[in-house]
């Protein structure tokens, strides 16, 4: 019995989505007690933000653990009911150090059966290289769009295509970039229409927010 | 021809949406000229945050002019392309003094043909409240969750229901809710999965990302 | 004589509290020193903030020296004057990643022999944790609500319950959450009234605050 | 009906408390609609933050309409269930500038028949004046300290007295004072042990903590 | 004599710009005096930031003062040793509401007859309107970009465009674009290489800027 | 009687100075109750921050009130124990929109019967204007520096004069001058050693802090 | 083939300059990847914000890689197209703890073939270090000022030189420095006409941005 | 020669103070050149805020540097002209914390002969500390107090005692002390008349400020 953990099991069951486990502020002891708990009941176990240490451990001891080591992920066992559904998700970044958010938002959705692809590194200083890519970032359903510095991705983006766009601010930068928070501030400022922002290098709910959307659309 | 003001009037073509215009830092003389050009290119007029003062003046020169005290918005004409769709929008609001910006978001979708209901005064504060609500706003498809304060009722709902959630802070109250920033990052860093969020009392741009959604839907 | 410290010994007298020792600036040769002086007036040595190195240091010194690891304090010796009450406080937390806090609170009011439950990782999210233990928490006299990222729990808590409710912001969390800036700002914009706030992760404050009501109650 | 009003008329019983009316924010329309709705519930109309233009318009409309200037507060009616209770609540100020908070904390708890005594102009700057009086107000059971500034008056009572301390920082003073947010800030950080603090000018929210306090006591 | 105010009449020797009177914090007192005692010693006077009561107060007293008022400047008298340059300068500003501050960078240029050419709403949200204009604006010898919001426009014309780039933050816009500081912290972070920037609303710096530029190419 | 004012007439014989009555939070019954009550006890009325509307009052009920509107003080009375010193004190301001602190400080200063002289609008841009005054500005005891936007001028001072250095940060500039902040960020951190800060417009503070150090010189 | 990296191979024929790498963000892995990718299309590699391990295995990799490890920079390979200009830059810093800034701009530069002179340490504590190389400094065409603390040199250089000015603040000192924003908010605020500001520590911007006004000049 | 140091020798006869190095962010390479180049002219060298690491390379190369650990600064040689004067200094601190800060001001003063006693944790929680102490206090000449957390001491020293005093605040604390920015604003704020305020933990400034007043009184 955990006394300090309280997994919601009936996340599923009430918003169609599945716990995952925040692995920044645990210890590896936390961790191999609730993964536990969740693989006891059948359910799959999604660590995010978890250290390359801490996923050691876990590999160690369960042989079907995979990590991403690129997205900080962890993840144990599948999860039993997927989506089904051809609509897709496109994950923009304006650079190439928003790798770790781009994956850990690729994959928290492809645990759902969501297929993605992700157009990495066509930032708003050589526009020809979004512009390269427009049409086929066209084609998508939802577009997920994690940018740092000054985060003009987003805009640029919003202002081109109609679909629903959700911004990740990227903590990437420094000085005034303040760890992703002029990204934040400047994508909610956006001039175009209908952005939807999360919080900095939120990749995972980002898929969230786009899972509940395809969900809808299905 | 106005050389102030250069009208976008190819984004319907791009994206789908009509340019709204910003009332609150245009001058009288500088919304008389913009509106004349819009509806000479048989567009709808649809001005947001325009005070009582800027309002009359336009009911005087246009007999279709229609203003919505409470939601600071002033309507000319008829938005051509309606969407035609069954799902429909539901505004859900905290408390009575976030009026303006719920009846903002519910005003930009109706434009569109998009049927809204709002919830108001349902805050956290008053559980009941909301639970009264909470099976009728389960029938709406997308949610747009407008709180000041501390923001609490965004991270509630979208705890109990499976929508798309789209959330606005509100910049009622005094002290530390610095004018809605502390119900923002509340809302940034809600505990519940995929919220996705807009700037602070930005009910017109809640209204175009559920939208950009809806329109993906249908 | 220690020239660089000056130990309120008169507290207890003065206002019934004794002066716990703030670990984290201070060097293991000064909590060496303070200790022995505290010691030999009979009172008993409480350090906060101590971590394992400098508690190891002072366990190898006194043999009945205490380290509760989790809540990163150290006891040396007895309170002599325990609080007689049957009055009890509830402690309660919205994710896992608040133990250390939570736990702080606990062994901060045990030592004046006030009795506590922790209520851990019951946070908005999944409201139903919280209902499932809610009317279980009313029966306690005094609630200290530890929470970090939007800090919702404690308006919810505030809305259903009656008693006096301390909340403590809790520094977990990443991008907006600013290290427990915005639980404390939403704490203290909450819409449910009369939360008093304690300073962020202020686990032992929240302790005092509730000390010094149930002195008052017994 | 009001549709944009959500009167909470079960708090009194969930909690004990009325729900105060926020003034500032409503119109007269809208203060006049949740009066007519409350009365007709037989409950006490108590509005706070209310402007003398819009107490007039109350004042014409109800015959037992109460105004009380310096607090911004207006009552209709009588609380129907007034607490029992010898125990008695000190209001200590800083200076004579935070008078309307003082007075906002003094009514909301003369509401629910407690008996407060105000101590006013008493700040740190010159201490003989808090000495003069700290006899006195160490015979009440419930402290509430409102001080803008530096507000270093809650830590100096702090030290001294005994009884539960709730701090209200005051947007008085200018440059770094920051419209109380330097008060806020220093109060949550006070050395002085176990001192709770609401927002910035809640003299109504630290009334009712004092109250939850004070319905435990008796 | 004045005494509270100390002319700077050696400017324009040591690094050739004249000294431009601030109008928002003096008074028409102050303003008439230094205005004499500028006029006496043959210099032009500038003014910036004075409104239509202190400008009406001025245009009263010298018959050939000019008031710009929606670049709230006021010149009294001739700038005598204007620049001898073919070089231009153009200004592009994201937005109508720009209109102030783009005005009082042209004609602070234009007192030392550089010739000044302005692209009013080009905003990133409907990119086709700057890309209209692109070769045009390409035959400039320095750019000063104002936009408000989140200041992309300063981003797309860094990257596209190989002149001197001169960025000025503008205060419009609202919640957390924070007067102008938004698109400060955005231009400050641009992923465009080289852009130089302003403070908020400082069209008179730019411009300044730009002739340090233009008086080193001549 | 006064039951929310509470003079502090006995610090004049604990530190030397009398109590300054800040008059921009007092109504007009407050300040002349406490003017009736200082006058009744033969002390000196001196109110800083006062209106005009404010001061006419009572200007029309003392025939002795003196109103020195550029410095938005009021005096009543003779101060009876002037300081007997022939010290001086410099006040240096940036500025011409720096004269109402200067002259605060000034008249702050003069009550004790310090002989003053201002030295107004020597900013840096200039460097020429403060170097024409430097060899007369070292005849000084104390130097009161006032200066608002970036502050350069108490470092300039700072790295050029021994004395004493009170550095007074002024509320004049726009944008990122952030109404004063950013000179006193400024001042505080300058590379120059032993530049001694005060709040935002603190005129009055700068000198009461002068007045400190010339009793200890006299 | 690198998914996760798109150079910019197009920005010399935009915009006349070439990308450099940001070193910070990328692991060995991506710079080896990319400055394969840049050398294959004989493009010069210029890597900044590079630290000695990442440096170290570039070193061994490619022999004619060149590390400037004051400047946190590494080279390989020439850049092909040099301006051809006698126009030289003046790279200035207040201390000694700017040098990697400094270095940093002059670099940067060089790639382009400019010749850049540092004038190190001539802070405004002691003017008489700043005069002394006036005269030569004013022989330069561009002026880098680098400065942290209160970076009030840019403002004299700015009051006492005619040449463009870019304003650079360092990340130095502590406290109300906060890590450079100081410097920062003093240079935008400055009260020295027409200078430009880069983000905080940006050397290679204020190179890039004397590189577009060199490139206008020639 | 040191091209990248430029120490400033003339400091003494300008402002009779002399230069101290700031040890942070200067690598020993530097300190080592800066120290010869000192001592080649026969001045003392005095560096602040030097680790151990670095101080132990100087050690070993000077037989007569010393190293103050506790106070992190680090003395070679002597200083030629000390002050012949019998005032003295008083360092009072709010606790054991503030200790290297309160050192660094006291060892500032002795190297210009200036007699310092220290006042140990005498902080506001337990006044009877401060107390104790305030008439051995009173007979000194200038008053440096140094506070973390909520700062309050300076307020009611302020209060109580006549001489000069030199705030500083101390980055001990947590939360919203916000490494003593809490403290700093609370001290600018301070109701205590004339107290001047220094940087966050800048105890070398508040030694030259008292030293700027000795020097004066002498």
């Amino acid at each position: 019995m955990n006394t300090d953990i309280n997994f919601d099991f009936q996340r599923r069951e009430r918003i169609g989505l599945i716990e995952a486990i925040w692995g920044a502020d645990k210890s590896i002891d936390q961790l191999e007690r609730v993964s536990e708990e969740v693989l006891s009941k059948k359910e799959v176990v999604f660590i995010t933000r978890i250290n390359k240490e801490k996923a050691s451990s876990l590999l160690d001891k369960y042989v079907d653990a995979k990590f991403f080591e690129e997205a900080n992920c962890l993840m144990i066992g599948e999860n039993c009911n997927k989506l089904s559904t051809k609509k897709k998700v496109a994950i923009i970044s304006g650079g190439s150090s928003d790798l770790a958010v781009t994956l850990e938002a690729k994959l928290s959705l492809e645990i759902y059966g969501i297929s993605c692809q992700t157009f990495v590194d066509v930032g708003v200083a050589g526009l020809h290289r979004l512009f390269n890519e427009i049409e086929e970032i066209n084609k998508y359903d939802v577009l997920i769009v994690c940018a740092g510095m000054e985060g003009a991705l987003a805009t640029v983006i919003g202002g081109l295509l109609p679909q629903p766009i959700i911004a990740v601010p990227v903590s990437v930068g420094y000085g005034v970039s303040k760890n992703g928070e002029t990204a934040l501030n400047s994508m909610l400022s956006s001039c175009a229409p209908g952005i939807a922002v999360m919080n900095i290098d939120n990749g995972y709910g980002a898929a969230m927010a786009a899972l509940r959307i395809l969900k809808r659309i299905c």
